[in-house]
């Protein structure tokens, strides 16, 4: 075991169960959906920055906390009841300390609140569930979109941003399957007088068809799915003006074959920011537009890579003429100054580490708050930098922070897990992160509870590069002179991490209950993942699967190594790309698991989609042996152990036509596949059905690795 | 036990393993698709009937037997391959001993051919795969039906019988989903010189959406399903006339909600009867048609009953004035002679059996022939009656006696079968049933292979009105002071019947292998199925599995009072109906059954098809109760067992709606329920992957019930 940097094993975190009797695990307090869950589950503190202040509005069943007082939720209520409105939902946003904008799931609407007044002092129609309301920084006007429309609503009336649509166009929608850092469709400039949104024309797309058999007599209700290779849609970008409601499009190279990314405005409102990505995602151009005419003014750099740009974090301004742009141009997620009138970079940040979040700046100091793992690759602390590269450090103690600043950057809330502490929540002076305020302190979500044994591991990727780390659950009663079957559970895909140094390591507790049924659970990030640098992340190209693999490989070797693990018994379970991973370790190792469970799998990545698909694999046609080797629907011909599939049947993220042609090929190659399907649900199984979809996992276990 | 009829067992039939070696029954060799299934398969002898004579030409390897000729195939493909035609997939009719018309799949053309000159005289094409060739009795022109269109060719051409169609309508297609013993949609006159057709409506039918996971991506085809109380189709008749091109259509009552059945023309040409059912199926109406100009010249009788009628057999005219009619009318399926002139019916056949089929007359004896069941419910006999009732039966031998008779019923091939005989078919002579030749004789087509023993034994129904003959399969090396585990195979629908006196009483060869495995296979019809009498089939009526379950619950409770059945190990199977068998059974006796697997189930009759699903429970909203306690969709949370549960993914016969519904209920339910796709298979898994699906239920039994 040479690979192994440290045999010995980390910390015991958790007290094993002592002589006294405690509380069990059950699938309905350890899994999402589950009754008893929610009283476990380790959220930060809930509430928001009220919109231009420092002050931090925190709920609790109480009401929402302002300072010392409390407004209870039943006030809220109250005023909209009394106005013959539906009760609220959530708070959309805070205005100022006395005026408070409501969104009511029921009437699919919007309230402004004056609390002081007990007045509702405007609203927003939604039209229906489907829509999403965007409110102006100004609060002047809100963007609502309601599929395939966009309106703006304000003091003149509720307009219609878009022309007539035919069928396949949609506008205020986000695009190109969110694999941009895109989360919506709606940009409002500062000042909300502009509104930037998308047109996505999806008419030349090909129609994936997702049935509906709740309906009397089953109906297809298609979506537009481009699959690699395949034509995709192409977007245009407008930008609508509330005073005089014309709406301009940005004069743009071709759509086609051509995304549009991280939009951002001047701060003056005068320009657009856009972020275009060639189809084959190697080359970035960073280009200004005019707001007046949507002219190009100009291209301010380019990016490539041989492998892939992709830039998933819009240019934050510092000032009108000045911009923070998060590169991996030196290999690591860094921070670089970007001037427009000199067209001048000047790198911020620098190391063999990543930033991982950009929260914002203030303007007046010339600060820049931003996440990182600077500490290690399991953490994540808060930082500041200012325009001459200065670091500092905003947070402390090792483990996961993660922050919630106010608009002007005054103040933050650090939401702090450690692998041993569940959740701390204060509000800090976002200059030298001083503690204000104590918001939510929960050491053990499990208090009373017998919980498992979790150990770190670190060993090296197969390449000898790169530490990767391991995390063991043991059962609580954990006896190193028997043997146990090990469960091991892996994602492996780009954007994820696993193990970190957050509560539990990390681990989803339904792994916990998985442990007290006597398996031993494993987990390990492998190349390919998150936040680690180029060289770690982009070695999957063009051949997803074969370096995850791999590393996953010197997991499985690691667990052999260990005396009081079965090696007749290892499992192995993922969902989605881990799905895929569990079908190809099985599929390529086939005499090392005897049993798995794969679900919502990509089976065939030529049946994926085409941004994500074509970032990682290029198309079909550029990459077919690529594509062939990947294909777990063509080797799985070659399982040897017992595998469950499961699929939602109206999965828009992973089609089903994925597992399905596995299935066939399996039955063609004689081969035996066990197939479970969560009918009506989308690509990952949520709500109480997910307790059920937990039960029937482990079950497969019970039943083929026990 | 008291509703044992007798206990002892019957006779064992086959020799168990002997000391010496014998070969093994294998998957491949038990169920069809297999390599070697084939060479042990129990079909009767190949070949049929020159169209206008006693001349029976028998097929073999060797070519056509005609007397003591034998004509290669080799001799047919040369003269089609030396006209650069593709070679010949089957016989379409022997016209004469030297003209015969064969059919190519490869051209999708069928092709006439003169064996004394070598030529070919004549040919059709069917232009699709989908089309169909029906040849006129006078060989001078053919229908071809190609989807949605009718063709009629002949000397003076190719020709369209149809007006352009619109999407939804179809010409000489089957019509009412074939629960009339409709198995075309064309019909020649005797004369061939008329063909009535069929013009079905469907524009206002439900489209359900099957799904083609083939396509680069996914792709529906959308079939038109009509549902148990939706809109279901219109059907109307047409004739055509070869000499003038000229179609007429019938003048019936309002196609809407109606079935036009059991099509049959009058032997001058001159008159159409159609046997015309309301949507009920409790009114018949056989009604003659002017083929001169569509014309109902009059209703000729009417039937109605409290639960159904259901001709499936057409009129088989003697003369021109007189019919066979074959009716339940008196509690069992007998024989009518009815008179077109005087309106007088006289029954031919009566007693407590019951008519199987009608195979032809012989116009100048008066002699009609037909299959029946009067020596005993598991058997099938030939017989002829003549004009005054005076039966005769022409065939002997405890067993199965199919026939097929040349057109003027001069001769018959008698293809028979018994419990301990595979297949004996012989040439007879109509009039006496005398033995002319033998044409294949096979006693055992597992000569050599170690077979299980197969026992029947004979119980009662539950309601004590009827006998059930239940067969029990054990294990060759059958040991009375073991216990084994049993597997009950039931389908239990209408219109089946599983154990008959045919070789292995019936049993499918699956089973010998999965007794060999070491199960008790059983098998048993309930009330409701075949050939028994109004009674005994009508019980089920608005309450489809009611009576049945009751019925099996008597199989189950007697191999439960066996010393060699271990109780805790009792598992259930079956297809179709067999499979909403299969779940009602286990979720309404739900401590008796460890294990089961139901292929392509019903789950809720409210998703079945309107002809089959009226007819046996009427409609939802005439019958809301009955279409609710029979629904296992909605019972499937009392499930205690283990079931699998498997389904076709473009089944279009019991459409896949009804195991997805299945399985959301019983997530819902928080019960786990085993699931399985064979992926582009329709309602039977066939082919070579029917071996596939047969490893996997044993594979299912072995997990789960060994």
């Amino acid at each position: 075991m040479s690979k192994i940097k440290t045999a010995s094993i980390a910390a015991l975190l958790l007290t094993a169960a002592t002589a006294w009797a405690q509380k069990p695990l059950t699938l309905k307090n350890t899994v999402p959906g589950g009754t008893e869950f929610y009283e476990h589950y380790n959220y930060p503190v809930r509430g928001q920055f009220v919109s231009n202040s420092d002050v931090f509005v925190f709920n609790d069943n109480e009401g929402f906390h302002i300072g010392n007082d409390v407004i209870p939720r039943q006030k809220v209520n109250k005023i909209l009841t009394n106005n013959k409105k539906q009760p609220m939902s959530y708070v959309l946003d805070w205005q100022n300390s006395e005026s408070v904008w409501v969104y009511s799931a029921k009437a699919a609407a919007a309230y402004g609140i004056n609390l002081k007044n007990n007045t509702i002092t405007d609203s927003i129609t939604q039209i229906s569930d489907e829509g999403d309301i965007d409110l102006a920084p100004d609060f002047r006007h809100a963007a609502v979109s309601v599929k395939p429309d966009l309106f703006v609503d304000g003091a003149s009336g509720n307009h219609k941003v878009n022309e007539q649509t035919t069928d396949g166009i949609v506008f205020g929608q986000s695009v190109h399957r969110d694999e941009f850092g895109i989360e919506k469709g709606t940009f409002w400039s500062e000042s909300g007088r502009l509104l930037a949104f998308y047109r996505m024309d999806e008419s030349m797309v090909g129609e994936y068809p997702i049935v509906d058999i709740t309906a009397r007599e089953a109906a297809v209700k298609p979506i537009r799915y481009p699959m690699a290779g395949e034509t995709s849609h192409e977007v245009r970008i407008g930008i609508y003006n509330v005073d005089n409601q014309d709406t301009v499009y940005l004069k743009t190279a071709s759509p086609v074959n051509r995304y549009f990314t991280n939009i951002a405005w001047s701060p003056d409102d005068q320009f657009l920011f856009v972020a275009e990505i060639n189809r084959e995602q190697n080359h970035l151009w960073l280009n200004q537009y005019s707001a007046a005419d949507g002219s190009l003014v100009k291209t301010l750099f380019e990016e490539t890579s041989p492998e892939w740009v992709e830039p998933c974090i819009a240019p934050l301004f510092v000032s009108n003429n000045q911009f923070v742009w998060v590169s991996e141009r030196d290999g690591f997620k860094h921070l670089y100054l970007f001037d427009i009138k000199t067209l001048k970079t000047q790198q911020l940040t620098r190391g063999n580490w990543c930033v991982t979040a950009l929260y914002g700046c203030n303007r007046e100091s010339g600060e820049i708050f931003f996440q990182a793992n600077e500490q290690g690759y399991l953490t994540r602390d808060i930082y500041k930098v200012n325009l001459n590269g200065k670091m500092t450090r905003l947070s402390s103690g090792y483990g996961v922070h993660t922050a919630r600043f106010s608009k002007a950057c005054g103040r933050f809330v650090d939401d702090f897990s450690a692998p041993d502490y569940a959740i701390l929540s204060t509000l800090r002076n976002a200059a030298d992160g001083k503690v204000i305020d104590t918001l939510k302190n929960v050491r053990n979500t499990y208090e009373g509870y017998t919980l498992p044994i979790i150990k770190t591991v670190y060993l090296k990727s197969a390449d000898g590069r790169f530490d990767l780390c391991g995390r063991l659950i043991l059962p609580a009663d954990f006896d190193s002179t028997k043997t146990y079957p090990v469960i091991d559970y892996m994602y492996g895909g780009p954007h994820s991490q696993l193990v970190d140094a957050s509560w539990l390591y990390g681990a989803s507790t339904w792994k916990l209950y998985f442990a007290q049924q006597g398996y031993i659970v494993f987990t390990m990030d492998n190349r390919g993942t998150e936040s680690r640098g180029v060289e770690y992340e982009h070695c999957i190209h063009r051949q997803l699967g074969t370096c995850e693999m791999e590393d996953q490989m010197v997991g499985i070797n690691y667990l052999r190594s260990l005396p009081y693990v079965d090696t007749a018994r290892i499992g192995i379970h993922g969902w989605s790309f881990g799905g895929f991973m569990t079908i190809s370790m099985m599929t390529t190792h086939n005499d090392v698991f005897k049993a798995g469970v794969a679900g919502g799998p990509v089976c065939d990545w030529s049946l994926y989609e085409v941004m994500y698909g074509e970032r990682y694999m290029d198309t079909p046609q550029e990459n077919p042996d690529g594509y062939a080797r990947n294909c777990v629907a063509d080797s799985i011909g070659n399982l040897r152990g017992r595998l469950l599939v499961i699929h939602g049947d109206i999965d828009p993220v992973v089609v089903w036509q994925n597992s399905l042609r596995l299935l066939q090929n399996a039955v063609d190659a004689d081969v035996l596949v066990d197939y479970a399907i969560y009918p009506q649900h989308e690509h990952n199984v949520i709500g109480h059905n997910r307790v059920h979809l937990f039960k029937r996992i482990l079950q497969y276990f019970d039943d083929f690795l026990k």
